[in-house]
């Protein structure tokens, strides 16, 4: 494969399609923010843009288990776009306190530039979505923070503990996190509590104290 | 990160999500999948499941160029689940002639195993989608075809070359394979038949003799 940087774009017809290929090419950025996550074989940490295709799939595979009607189209979008922000704000560990206090503040000015690259009609609609999955009032943006909880939780078990015995994690921070889960989605809650008991003693997990 | 082979299943309350578990399980294998395409920094090959979720994106981003009224959510819904097939089937590359020859039944076969570990009703859903993208009759598989054809030239321009120049791949090749493009997307068509002049005058993609 030849190592040439990034070539000069070659400008297209209309200022709009430009935009919004700057966009895609922008984009393409979130192959690189490596999660916690390991995939589910250990033989690396996942990155952002796969994690969301592999979220949008399990909305799509799970939308039975949302207790309230949703749009599931609409959660598979929110959840497609819904980590964007993370090229410039960096993806922000579940379990890291500190990083998680400015989370908010620099995701908003990521988001502003990100989706500020496309044609104005588009920027409204992007952070409309944004916004409401960030806001998670509506119940499409609850299960998709419920469906977006419960991947970590199936790679960290499938991978013999993955990102919580690296970081020494206890049940009880992941419980709390979990909590996204029972009012959206309260058969998944269940089987992720259950799973979380399984995954205490098998050792994956540390036991609260 | 601790390397620990895949963790004994957890088995959950009902067959049905223990099935839909399963195939996310299996699903995350996409991710190991290596396609011939660079990302756009040339840091390292492209994965097939960060490329579904570039070109869901795409799709959401580009869907006004879609010469017929389409379902952009089927479109995106096809997009995401069109590459699975490759966790069994491998990535075809769109030069391999060799390879091209034997693509239709191996996908096959990877199709039944693979959607197969879903519920009955779910199998049905995800195999019409599949067949529905494969057959290319639809106006949305003829305009998923096209913004998945798209995306590989975008790369490789960016990229000032990438695997064009990697395998000496002529101009000829690559506009036969942007005819997918002329019907559903005749602006997106127009846009990249530009591209691909201009990749040949930069040095990117061999002339025709």
């Amino acid at each position: 494969m030849a190592t040439v940087t990034t070539a000069q774009p070659f400008e297209p017809a209309t200022p709009r399609l430009a935009a919004q290929l700057a966009f895609l090419t922008e984009i393409d950025k979130l192959k690189l923010v490596q999660r916690r996550s390991p995939l589910m074989d250990s033989s690396r940490r996942e990155n952002s843009a796969e994690h969301s295709w592999h979220v949008a799939m399990a909305a799509i595979t799970l939308a039975e288990y949302a207790e309230a009607p949703v749009d599931v189209d609409r959660v598979v979008r929110m959840l497609l776009i819904h980590d964007i922000v993370e090229i410039d704000a960096g993806d922000t560990f579940a379990y890291d306190s500190q990083g998680r206090q400015d989370q908010a503040s620099r995701e908003e000015a990521a988001a502003a530039r990100l989706y500020g690259l496309l044609p104005d009609d588009q920027v409204a609609e992007m952070q409309a979505l944004w916004r409401e999955f960030d806001a998670r009032e509506s119940a499409a943006a609850r299960f998709a923070h419920a469906i977006d909880r419960l991947l970590p939780v199936l790679h960290n078990f499938a991978t013999g503990g993955g990102a919580w015995r690296a970081h020494g994690v206890h049940r009880a921070l992941v419980a709390q996190r979990m909590e996204a889960l029972r009012e959206p989605s309260p058969k998944l809650w269940t089987y992720v509590d259950a799973l979380l008991d399984e995954a205490v003693a098998r050792g994956y997990l540390s036991p609260d104290a």
